[in-house]
Parts: C-alpha cells; sequence; structure tokens
C-alpha cells in the first residue's frame, strides 16, 4: 500500500509518497508515472494539502444499507448522486466557517472517497477496479435544514456545496483492502460514526463502472460513498470533526460558528 | 459590446473578438486586462470552441413565470438549482450524441448564460453586476425520464450531465441589454421556443448575488438561468438544435440518436 498526498512546501506545491514522519517527494503527474526526485521532507516541516484537485465530486445518496433500514426508505436500484461544486472543497487541518448566510442546523458526514487515476468512460467492473486510483476520507458537511426547505425541489446541491463543505484527505492510499474497514467520525473527541465499508451498497467497482456510464470520469475525480448511521448536527462554538479510515489516517477539521 | 470567443487555431487554442467575420486575436486572461497581439483570423479557417472554461456550472429550475404557470408549481422564494458536471460540456457545432446508457426521452431547453468575470463571494446586485462578465447562449440538454426515475431522490444532476449534455456558446457577449431579448431554440428548422428574458424570476445580478451567498463564483463559471415554454423532445435519428439571442448570436450542434 502506498500512501500519496500533496502539501505545501514553503509556498511550493509539491506530491509526494508518506513514509512515516517523512515524505519522499515525487514531481510530474501522481496518477501516472510520477517520479522520484530524491528530496524528503518531514511531516512537521509541511502543510498538508488535500491530495488531488478533482474536476468533479460526486457524492452518493443513500449507499448503505444499514442507512437504509434506519431511514425506510427503499435501497435504490441505481447509483442516486448529486454534485458538490469545487469551491466547497477544504484542506486537512482546514478550519471551515459556518456560511453567514446559514443560520440552522450543520451536519458532519464521514465517508470513505474514490479517487479516480484513468480516463474512464462506460468501464466494466474490472475496467473501473483499473481506474480507481486509491481511497481518502472525506467529510461531506451539509447545511441540513436547506434540503427540503422548498417543496417542490430538494436543494442537495446548494446544501453540500458552501465554500469549506467539502474537506478531504490527508492521503490517497492505494491498494487498500476495504473488505474490514470501518468509517469512523469523532465530534469533539467523542465517537459519532463507526460503521462498515462492508454494508455499501454499491461498492467501488460496481460504483465507478455505473457512474462512468452516465459521464466521463477524470484522472483526481472525487467519489464521495455516501454515509451511514451516525450522522449528526455540530452545535458548539468551534468544533473538531475527524473522519478515519484505517490506512488512510485522520482527516481533521475544525468547524467554526 | 463586444464578443469573445475562444477556437482552434489549426491545434493552437486562441481567444479575440469577434469582428465581422474575423476574429481579433488576444493574449493573456479574457476575464482581466487581455491583450491584443495584432493578430486576425479568419471566421472561415478556425474552428470555434467553448468561450470559457468553467470550474462549474449551475443549472437553474423553475425561474421563469411564464413556465411556473404553465407546470402550476409555486415560483420559487430563492434561486432553485443543481450543478451539471464540467465533462458535459460541448462545444458550438459539436456533434452530441445520445449515451449508449439511455434510451428514453432526451429535451433540448434553450436558455441564457451568465459567464462570471470576477471572483466573487457574498456579493450585493451591484457586486454581482460587476462580476458578470456577459452572456452566451445554453442548450441544457436533459434525460427528461431519469428526473423521476428513483421516487426517493430526483436525479437532476445524472440527468443533465451525461457527455455532451452542455453545449454553449458561440460567443460572450459584453454589455448586453437582456430587458428587449429573447431565447429562440429551433429543432431542425422549426422555432419551438420564444420567450422573453425580461420573464425571468430570478434576474442576473439577483441570481448572481444569492448564488455568491452559497459559494465563492469563479472567472468563467458558467450559470444556465433555466428555461422557459416550448422544451420538447430530439426525436429524429439526427437532429439540429440551434438556440440564439439576438448579440450573442447561434448556438447550434447536432443531436444523433
Amino acid at each position: 500500500m502506498a500512501q500519496w498526498m500533496r502539501f505545501d512546501d514553503n509556498g511550493v506545491e509539491r506530491f509526494g509518497l508518506l513514509q512515516g514522519n517523512e515524505i519522499a517527494v515525487y514531481q510530474g503527474n501522481m496518477f501516472e508515472k510520477p517520479i522520484a526526485t530524491g528530496m524528503r521532507r518531514s511531516l512537521a516541516s509541511i502543510r498538508i494539502l488535500v491530495p488531488c484537485a478533482p474536476s468533479k465530486i460526486i457524492a452518493l445518496w443513500n449507499n448503505f444499507h444499514q442507512l437504509a433500514t434506519k431511514l425506510d426508505v427503499a435501497e435504490p436500484d441505481e447509483p442516486l448522486y448529486l454534485f458538490k461544486a469545487i469551491s466547497c472543497i477544504a484542506h486537512p487541518d482546514a478550519v471551515v466557517t459556518r456560511p453567514s448566510s446559514y443560520t440552522e442546523r450543520v451536519v458532519y458526514e464521514g465517508e470513505l472517497g474514490i479517487v479516480i487515476g484513468k480516463r474512464c468512460s462506460n468501464a466494466s467492473e474490472e475496467e473501473a477496479t483499473a481506474a480507481i486510483f486509491g481511497y481518502t476520507c472525506v467529510n461531506d458537511l451539509t447545511a441540513g435544514d436547506i434540503i427540503a426547505r422548498d417543496k417542490t425541489f430538494p436543494q442537495w446541491a446548494r446544501a453540500k456545496s458552501f465554500d469549506g463543505f467539502g474537506p478531504f484527505g490527508p492521503v490517497i492510499a492505494t491498494d487498500l483492502d476495504l473488505t474490514k474497514l470501518h468509517v469512523k467520525t469523532e465530534l469533539n473527541g467523542v465517537e459519532r460514526q463507526n460503521y462498515p465499508l462492508s454494508d455499501m451498497i454499491f461498492p467501488p467497482a460496481q460504483l465507478v463502472s455505473a457512474l462512468s456510464k452516465d459521464m466521463t470520469l477524470m484522472p483526481g475525480d472525487l467519489i464521495c460513498c455516501g454515509t451511514s448511521l451516525g450522522v449528526g448536527a455540530i452545535k458548539d462554538p468551534s468544533n473538531t470533526v475527524s473522519v478515519t479510515i484505517d490506512g488512510i489516517g485522520t482527516l481533521s477539521n475544525t468547524f467554526v460558528q
């Protein structure tokens, strides 16, 4: 397994492989034959950035059996999704501020993120597997009280696209065996989510194959796999929300009201 | 009024000002102090491209009084929208092919497109007006029978994001007075839409101001203002769909089943 990350190295954006407390710096294209530079940086000397620059962010709704059962909604026949705006991306450790135009409930949603590594269209599940570069942690922040505010049109895209509502990272882990992994979300140090990825309705290969029949997926595109049990509101004046998946690590952000 | 366009000049991507049958070529940033090169190209010698590269495409639903009345839906209190994927962009004159995974109704939707020229967040209507670079024509192609296929989740983003479903152009017209303009859509030479832009529920300044309170708008971002009366299905094996707005010109594409 490799852990790729991007980082700010005193004003220069670089990427590389996380190795313990150091980063082996690479250059070129992370997704295609990256070149080792021989340079190394200590984690303590850099600032971690989101590990890639998606051209689109696809966010799944209703993709876990346990959550569908709890919400008493039918399991979907095909992936159901919306797009989050690129402008909502937030770096690991970034402070996310409540939008000034919205005073109601903001919820955290810890999720697995799939990062695409190869241009991918009309892919079989085998081709989809080959097009997946790796996995990351996502906090799919949501302005929960906007979604159903208008009776005629559910406002999914808007509710999930405020600036800062799309943190992901800290790394992209390749060759991760998801079968025994859980997504764990802590709010101010208290565990709120701990759900198994084996419970996914559309697991990654099936999901990427289906999405690639709707649109061309590009290297760096991010697919947020949906959340499961334990979603909740962020209430304190300042909150630490962390999403952990073993092998990827912990994505931690501060949300300030 | 100026008409900016991008084009392929024998494999080199350039942009410039349309002047009759010629283009005055500029360089640098179209949105900020573009520099005249003195070069000119004839329209006949180049291939027109989409006039900008949006980081996001916002598409409005229910933004015309006449259509709301016809559909008998309440007029919204605030703009209702989804995102179209960037991967759906199609150039003027491009051939758009029906997605192989979808056999049902595809509809044309002739629309006004707003192109943002300045980074814009929490803007007043006055600031929003200053952030609008100009206007273009959009054909917001839609896989109409996907939207309501799942009873629990309207699939707006998916229905409007197949590859090729986002043609816009041919130019961005600045300083356009919209008050007397109409959007005219022809399907295979027959006029199907001819609706006044004065009928918009949220006109551009109000719309951009509201959207900028939800997310940061970036130069080149495209806002599709929604359609009005006359939307219909594209049925022939090969179809010419053209969207015309005086001052912008005609966006024409071929849709092949």
